[in-house]
């Protein structure tokens, strides 16, 4: 059962459910941004300061929003998010993946775990014992699932993920290459000598409709779980310490890092390289901007900074002199007021 | 010989080597935290800040110190580090692993490689020409160990962890899944139009009760060797480059990094998300706090911090404008003392 | 056919193509730093730092600038940069990798595959439908190599890395364990709701003597490719977003990210732990110092930097609490300027 990868205008319009002005059977065999689009491909206008590409392109139609579509001579998909209905049609371009159903020869699996219909395993897979895998769920080559975890139905494991014992993924889960879910959370006793682990004998939650990018990792909790809610989108190199949730929807982009059981709001938005630290909450619908740190609860939606900017090194290194005397310098110009200003 | 999963408070606190103040025939099948403790759990209460969940938590019985004792109606078990105890008492209760003692028949494990008694090689785990393995050590699914490395007793590499040749682990370690030692430490030398890479000859040395985290990486040397002392734990996404030598006891926490040829002293914590420059000298002792950039070598123990700290996006901008005149204000300001102070 | 070990000095001239100075059949077995080489070993002096160890080292021969030959009392191969000869001798010291030519029997070769001469394949290592692997490439054990995709001639790709589907690699790239190619790039269109996946369509291209360190991902792009050019070299953690483009022999440091959409120019250095947002352009021969932030475009060669520097925690906290006074302080300055200098 192979994939279609041509679409009629007429097609498009009624799987996108938006209007279509132009030829309905024009056929589309691929998507394109309108500066590289050729005939036959579908582009979209989402950002306004890309359309003046629109008298220029290539594209043999384009999503667009109606208040754009007199600037476009081709075929158009009218649509008020012309955004979402791109992200539509782009899965509906999106080549089928190899995997077929059935467990390959090379996999090992563990006779009392549970595969539901049309569950692929991929070569060298190993699915310990007590798991259970949802209907049509694909493990890709080399994964690890330990011992009673639970993965849901429509899940796709890229090749060489590791989900330890006792995890719970729910439906439609994405997980990337090197994905690590329920490794040990980072817990140890110092007794004045050295550090004494820990065990970590909570386990992980991952609600439905979850990515998570290549590479990024999730601990176990400590006692109780750590939680991933429903939609939660989480890009490469991310790190989930024990005990953390994170509120559904929220967008954690790459290389950003969770410190242990701090709580996450729902539709929040944690840029690139943030670093959080423990035992914080943060409400819902917090931006924070790349590669700032939080080190505080934050209790009001709203967006957060730190850092310095970006300086050439001669004047950064400069006003860096400064930074060290900045509370000196503060100091003395409080001195200066009250001379100055009898204040 | 599976293991036991519930004690009564009398073998518990004989285990532990602590008091017990209460009926030692009752029986406790698990632990939990003060707030969610069910009846047959064990708790226990380590910072004094929730001191108040004691009056209504239903665990049966509590770690606690006993300046603590009075506030609390269960039966104890009581001592002068109730975080230490707790964390002995967590080993107790660490479910089994399911490992069992042999190779795999899916395993390829080289006629040359030397396996101690007891240890278990996964599914699809690689072990090649000359490899050593101590007893009762358990090879996870998927991992590799390359030509020559030795592998102490009683260590536990999870699913899919990578060791390159010539690697030496001590007893007892843990690493996690996707974890790294050995990869070639990032070494070129630039020949005016390309990089020429130099060959990284020396190799890794990890000491005894060391754990790395899930998708750490630690190089090997470029000559001499890379070391990691004993009792190091080290986080999720760390990086430890060529060269660099760890003491004994530190802690690095998740996404930090040490750049090459780094020494950092004994007993040291640093941060999450920390950066350490190349070639520096760390002292013992030295706690550096979370994402700071570590620019010279520390000779005195104590606490050390780098950035701005998080503000309001608008305010932060504000701000950041200022930095950016911030060596232009200071001179400004020396101006104004010289005409108002005659200084 | 096991590689040399041993070298004459004169074997050694003529390989690394340097004027020898002293005794041509001097047996070299191997290199070591000034500090630690001992008989028969060949040391380098690069860094004039280290002239004075010149005399007290028991190395066999130095590779060395003329301009230092006098400090030098044995046996030397004269060349005008040390580093590079060093870089050159190393390889040629450099261990035999133990992969065999030839398809590991517990590898997954799809049929439709195509394998040049002497490729190894090691165990458990999959490769899929329509895949090229070119000549004398090692794709080593546990390794995922997804449809369609091609990799060149003399690669080598250590244990457990994962290339998706439809990307290209050049001739003798490296690509160390855990490395993960051609993830999907993190695009989500919201539609108030929830976030809707943007299915990436693109690919990775990467060109010629690229070398890529341990864990880093590269992302496939969301309609067009991702590009790495010829010879850039990427160290360990690095994220390297959908879309990017990196320019010839530019070096990226360890746990640096690039956003989305970024151009990074020809002869880059991005140090450690960078963060560059997405959608901007890096010129050429552009040097970013460690745990920087790039948040806007780079048009001009130059050093970069941001960040405030470490202090000792009480006096960084002094500074910080001014900080986020810094644009009061400036107005402040200001308003006295006013009334001192009438201006």
């Amino acid at each position: 059962m192979s994939k279609q990868t041509v679409y009629t205008l007429g097609e498009l319009s009624a799987l996108l459910e938006v209007e279509l002005r132009g030829d309905p059977t024009l056929q589309i065999d691929g998507l394109a941004t309108l500066k590289n689009a050729t005939v036959g491909k579908l582009s979209f206008l989402s950002n306004p300061r890309y359309v003046h590409q629109l008298a220029s392109t290539q594209a043999s139609a384009v999503i667009i929003n109606s208040a754009f579509s007199d600037s476009c001579s081709c075929a158009q998909l009218l649509t008020s998010n012309p955004y979402v209905s791109y992200a539509k049609a782009s899965q509906l371009f999106a080549p089928e993946r190899a995997d077929e159903p059935g467990v390959h020869p090379t996999a090992s699996v563990h006779p009392s775990a549970v595969l539901a219909p049309q569950v692929s395993i991929g070569p060298h897979a190993v699915i310990a014992a007590g798991v259970t895998i949802g209907a049509r769920t694909r493990i890709g080559a080399g994964c690890s699932i330990g011992a009673r975890s639970s993965i849901g139905e429509d899940c796709t494991l890229f090749a060489n993920v590791s989900v330890y014992h006792d995890v719970l993924i729910g439906d439609r889960a994405v997980l990337h290459s090197s994905v690590v879910i329920g490794a040990d959370g980072f817990g140890f006793a110092f007794d004045g000598k050295q550090s004494i682990k820990i065990a970590q004998l909570g386990g992980v939650q991952i609600g439905s409709d979850v990515e998570i990018g290549a590479g990024s990792t999730i601990d176990r909790g400590a006692l109780d779980d750590t939680i991933i809610e429903h939609g939660v989108k989480i890009d490469n190199h991310v790190q989930i310490a024990h005990n953390c949730i994170i509120g559904e929807h929220t967008i954690i982009c790459g290389c950003s890092a969770i410190a242990g059981s701090t709580t996450i709001g729902r539709y929040c938005t944690i840029g690139g390289g943030v670093g959080v630290i423990g035992h914080l909450h943060i409400a819902d619908k917090v931006m924070i901007s790349a590669m700032s740190l939080v080190s505080q609860s934050i209790s009001e939606p709203g967006v957060y900074s730190s850092g310095t900017g970006l300086l050439e090194s001669k004047e950064w290194k400069r006003n860096i002199v400064r930074f060290r005397q900045l509370d000196d310098m503060a100091k003395r110009l409080k001195e200066l007021e009250k001379l100055t200003l009898g204040k």
